[in-house]
Formats: structure tokens, sequence, C-alpha cells
């Protein structure tokens, strides 16, 4: 990626050099409509990556959990997310933490794109999917059932 | 700080439960008008800290060098930045990196508030001022030294 000191943003959230990358590197299905850009991946300075995502009106992130936090701002758009059993509606500049191991999707349930800068660590593990019985689990609430894409 | 796994924005650029901190722990006079909050501090899972700075209108952060890195996003108003001997004009979403032992200063010139986040290692040296002979070099651009506020 650009070691340039200065990197403008050109177009509203697309930056001078910064390839839009999918979300997931290795494909996959459980997700609708998501972009990613690296702004931040300095392995001399940094042990952390920051990411800038977008998903498109209607779209979501993959339902999935994992060992390593997530530190999330919202820069554009309303959407919903959930960590864990509660589901947040989210505007912009609001934080979300995803702490380990816990169950979490984004929305873009707002109409428009839900855009969002997202802080983890580089070395981290893989993303877990749901089992059957973690989606029954989940299901059990309403609400949450209501909510999950899958 | 705070724990929550939602933090909202309540104000423009006000956080819930963040407080509003002076911009150096240890007071000093070489800055004018900043204010600090620390978004994500959580060395469980990172080694860096997301900061959001904010200097009011015709204010200005320290001119400082240090061996760690900054990895800084505009989020709000217009102003301008020095990293080494360039001066960059900043907009918002601009992204700019701080490479180690490099001098820097920003400055709100737009009239309006600059915000930024600035991405930092947690654990880092402590920053350095110019001496005579460091202002010298600095003052022998006539555009830096037309910049720098000391």
């Amino acid at each position: 990626m650009s070691k340039k000191t200065h990197i403008a943003q050109t177009d509203p959230f697309r930056w001078e050099g910064i390839p839009l990358l999918a979300y997931k590197e290795d494909g996959g299905t459980h997700f609708r409509d998501v972009t990613r850009q690296v702004l931040f991946d300095d392995s001399e300075h940094h042990d952390t990556q920051l990411r800038y995502f977008e998903i498109a009106a209607g779209g979501h992130s993959t339902l999935e959990r994992h060992q390593h936090a997530h530190s999330v701002m919202v820069l554009r758009g309303r959407g919903h997310a959930l960590v864990g059993g509660a589901i947040h509606e989210l505007a912009p500049h609001d934080l979300v933490r995803v702490p380990p191991m816990t169950w979490h999707q984004f929305r873009a349930t707002g109409g428009e794109p839900l855009g969002f800068l997202c802080l983890v660590r580089r070395e981290r593990d893989k993303p877990q999917r749901p089992t059957a019985g973690d989606l029954a689990a989940l299901r059990a609430d309403p609400a949450v059932g209501a909510f999950i894409r899958h």
C-alpha cells in the first residue's frame, strides 16, 4: 500500500492510491455488498491495521466470531450492529467494541451505505461461522433471530 | 475509560462517557487550543490507542518529533500539517503518516476547528522539542519558517 505522507480523500470515502478490495480475501457467500480499503498497515510502527469497510444499502457483513477484538467507528450512514445478544442502532461517529468470541454482524439498514473504520490486530485468528447449534442459540431471542442474515 | 459495547456520539465529536482531556498530560505551553479524547485504549487487544484531537480555529499542536509514528485521519474542518519539510493542506478524511523522528505540527488554519483521529503505539517515547539549531534548520526553508508556531 501507499507510503505517502499525505493521502488525500479523492472521492467521498475513496483515497488516492488505496485500492478498493473485496470484503473477504477468500471470497465466501455469507455477506452482501461489502468493500474493504486498508488505510494504515505499517508493521514497522503498529501491530494493528486500520481498515475502512462499506456496506451498500441493504447489505450486511458476515455473522461471525473470533478471538481477536474489533474497535469500530462509524463514518457514514446509518445501520445496526448485532454484538453478542444486543442490537445497536448506529449513526456517524458512534463507536462499537466487539469483544473476543462474540457473535457480530453489521447491516446497512438505513437505505444508504454504512461505512466504518475497523481497528484490528494484524496477527489474528480466522473468523468462525455459526454452527446449526449456534444459530439455534442465537435464534432463541426472537429479535436476534429476525436480525441475523446467514 | 468506558468498556461499553456501543458508545454513541452525543454531541458532534463528543462521546458518551469519554472525557474531554487536555492535549498534553504534563501541561506545557508550546501548543494552543487543543483537546484530546481517547476513543480506544484496550491493552488486552491492541498495542495501539486511537485518540481524537481537536484544534480550535487558529490553534496548533506542538512542533515536535519522536521515534514512534503517527497515523492520522482528519474527521472535521480544514487545516495544514507540516510533516518533515512539506506543508500539506488537509480536508476531512485525508490521511497523514508521520514517520519516526520527523518534525510535525498541525494547525487549524481554516477558520474552524480541525479534528482528527490519531493512531499511536501505546508504549512510546517522549516527544522531543526543537533546539535552537533544529529551529534554524527548519527556518532555512522560508515556507516552513513562516508556518511553524513555537
